[in-house]
């Protein structure tokens, strides 16, 4: 494991882009974000996702120039057109879409298709947070690894959901989840790491368990709750695929395999003002309130503490501010065989 | 067991909420809603309730006139103040005003606060969807039964979410499902049924499961997914309590054994346009799609058919609708002392 500080990581990241002929600002947008993930530990969907970026821009699976539009418009909705750019670049405009539309009628829902993957859901609920709203991310997955409950065809993904609501003096909560039982980045990641995966994350087509995250082709992943898991997955692309007019179900290209065809993916981000149901103020100190008391409940026999959701995740970046963010050594040679494709300079380890 | 037709259950509560002084309007409009609950199969939340609604009514713990009004208001949004009336007529009306906004400017978004237990969350999901909208409910549960993860102090409901999503020729797509991996309705039935409860439902505060419904106050109920379902209840309690300004966490009245404190309970329910994003035939008929594509796949060795959310539910209503409702006897015998004490005819089976 090799370390590399965030800011060196979003130069290396930046230089990839640019070299790949994107503008400085959508490179600038796409390295802070994809270094925003890395640093709070979103480690399937940061740099060990930029090979896999390049090897579809190369292949003239992306549109590095696009023209980003608005489709379709109300007071309150839109439906974003991302001409098959960058999912990062596309969520960034339809998040400060939501934000603008919340401002003026209390709350944006913004739809997208033509878009890509865009990194960890947690990234685009975290925008409306920064004006102090409450921020929903929803996002067709961009391979199916799940079927519906009962069958085996894999016609859904890990549909993930991520919500953020700002608090007073405590850290604010950032949900971020996927519909399935484990994200497929994980399963990608223990398989680069050599590590196993444990029981109930996958099975195959038999239902038995797969423990060997290199034989995750030969399966699929669970989804929570069984049928709960199937219906959030379900509901969650209709919501942010079909509606939009973007890849679901059958449609969905699988972008670990297919480095061509335009994956057509759909994305929601929806902005909540506040101030429309309560004085600010007043909320951001109940929201404390509801964290400490969760906190200090009681605590089962084997648990060591109580969380809530985002605080792993910001433990993890407070400490990958100071100490660098961890990278499979692996990892970085191919990012370094990459930089030298591309004719960067290799990746700065600390 | 018992069967009672649905015209004469609905005419059963009408004139038991009529002999406790409803309106004959809100009278109507409780015992569609409610008898709707018992038809489609949501068994602990439709007459199943109606016992303990009247001994709250009674004592005083809920307003029989309320004054349900619109706190704070936005082009997309509203507030509305339920003034402790019953869940059932403030939802109606929250509903409404969400179907309004939304047809003005794409979406309407409206929270409560200040009312009571509403019945089952797909009641209304399916009011936006009568209008060919997309519905989405979520409410906090009227009882806590669920810890942090890792905790074992009760600060959260099942916290449920119910979304509704039209279709062409297929039955709509209707998600309704609480957080936890069981519904609490859903052990009081089998209590009363004197049924066993599966594994997994419940554990004691050391963790161990809990298969005898009647032990139920010695422990709680488990989040779907663990730690993600700890996650959607919260977010789902802080959407629909936090924000407007209604009960969550510590300040949940358990509706089981308080029959006098106001509840202040919170919900929510957004109605979404969809011809803002789509033409409406083009993406109903992609749903029936999506629908038939689901229940297609191919199936594991040990299932029988493949549902998508709310056919079972359609299946039981189209049953019901033909050969009754089916009511345990006790239940019976104890919604007829209810009758001799509110002097109202006796319940009238098939």
């Amino acid at each position: 494991m090799e370390k590399v500080s965030s800011n060196k990581l979003r130069i290396f990241i930046n230089q990839c882009l640019v070299s790949c002929s994107f503008s400085i600002e959508d490179a600038s947008i796409i390295a802070d974000l994809m270094t925003e993930a890395d640093l709070s530990g979103a480690d399937g969907h940061g740099i060990f996702r930029l090979s896999q970026y390049i090897k579809r821009i190369k292949s003239g699976g992306i549109n590095i120039k696009p023209d980003i539009n608005i489709n379709k418009e109300s007071e309150s909705t839109a439906l974003v057109n991302g001409d098959n750019g960058m999912g990062h670049i596309i969520m960034n405009f339809a998040s400060s879409l939501a934000i603008e539309k919340a401002s003026k009628t209390g709350i944006g829902w913004v739809g997208v298709k033509n878009s890509n993957h865009a990194g960890p859901a947690s990234l685009y609920a975290k925008m409306p947070l920064k004006r102090d709203m409450i921020g929903i991310y929803i996002a067709v997955g961009s391979a199916n690894h799940l079927p519906p409950w009962g069958g085996v065809d894999m016609l859904l993904s890990t549909n993930p959901i991520a919500v953020a609501v700002p608090s007073m003096n405590e850290k604010p909560i950032i949900l971020d989840m996927a519909t399935t039982v484990t994200a497929y980045g994980k399963i990608k990641t223990a398989a680069q790491k050599n590590e196993k995966i444990p029981e109930g994350w996958m099975v195959d087509k038999l239902g038995n368990s797969i423990t060997d995250p290199n034989k995750s082709s030969e399966g699929f992943l669970l989804p929570i709750g069984d049928y709960k898991g199937y219906g959030l997955a379900l509901i969650f692309g209709i919501l942010a695929g079909t509606l939009n007019g973007a890849a679901f179900g059958k449609d969905v290209i699988d972008f670990n395999s297919d480095f061509i065809t335009p994956t057509n993916t759909g994305q929601l981000i929806i902005a909540l003002s506040i101030e429309r149901f309560s004085s600010l103020e007043v909320f951001k100190q109940s929201i404390d309130k509801v964290i400490k008391s969760m906190k200090s409940s009681e605590k089962l026999p084997e648990a060591e503490e109580i969380r809530v959701p985002g605080e792993g995740s910001e433990r993890i970046r407070k400490e990958r501010q100071v100490n660098g963010i961890p990278i499979d050594s692996k990892l970085i040679e191919k990012l370094n065989n990459l930089a030298k494709d591309l004719k960067v300079k290799p990746i700065q380890v600390i």
